[in-house]
């Protein structure tokens, strides 16, 4: 039996909240945010499923799905697949409620937009969860892409 | 709005079976495992989500998610994250209900299992959905790890 990683513990619930999306290559958008960050009995690891909806639209925009797991203390990885053919693997660190993940590979399908990098960074303060999600594709730098707040439900 | 690709219906649902997992660095194992293949309103793919239990103790054993994807009429993509530290990007064919993807990149964080490649072959023959999973893993050339059988419920 594993004991849970204390890492882990502030991540542990459901979130909901809107965001903000720009990226130099396409037009500014607004979304409506789910994540959810759960155990599995004895496991040591988190499942973290995301879902995002248009602000005004309510269509559905974006999913993803993965795993975050401790790498020792103040340390942890996470694992990423998205449907839009792109998977990422991170390290990073945490403190003081601060999960600072950068991307050690980013890969794609060969029917994929070109993404080769990413920063994402979590802020747990209680009941809110904050994030920004950075990234280098189709040939432009390390960019702010998407900044999101969220509250536990 | 997007058409749903008729290659990926057939995969579409629950799916409940056992398997049987086998390398040549660990011993043999029996596991009771649920998969489901889901859409999101709207969009072309599938969301695949994946859990096992030991057979004899009821153990969570492992669990992976990822995405399905269209590449064309027969060709098809799949990302999968796994909470073990390991991504695949997969590419393939589909022909007469069977999918078959080889694996374009497998990425590791640090403290994973050294995985380097993998082949996963699914096929559906009505509410009967069967794989095998070989990997080339720890040293190992590509060799079948995991043969299961899954019923539609």
């Amino acid at each position: 039996m594993n004991d849970f990683p204390t890492d882990l513990a502030p991540l542990i619930g459901t979130w909901r909240g809107q965001g903000h999306g720009d990226y130099p290559t396409i037009e500014a958008f607004d979304y409506f945010e789910e994540v959810t960050f759960s155990t599995i009995p004895g496991k040591p690891f988190l499942v973290y499923i995301q879902k995002t909806k248009h602000a005004e639209t309510g269509a559905p925009l974006h999913a993803e799905a993965g795993y975050v797991r401790s790498a020792g203390p103040g340390r942890i990885e996470m694992t990423i697949a998205q449907p839009t053919g792109i998977v990422e693997i991170h390290t990073g660190t945490v403190a003081d409620g601060v999960y600072s993940f950068a991307s050690e590979t980013v890969a794609t399908t060969p029917t994929a937009v070109d993404v080769t990098a990413c920063i994402r960074t979590l802020t747990v303060a209680g009941n809110e969860l904050s994030y920004v999600f950075s990234m280098e594709a189709v040939g432009e730098p390390m960019t702010k892409h998407l900044v999101a707040t969220l509250t536990r439900v």
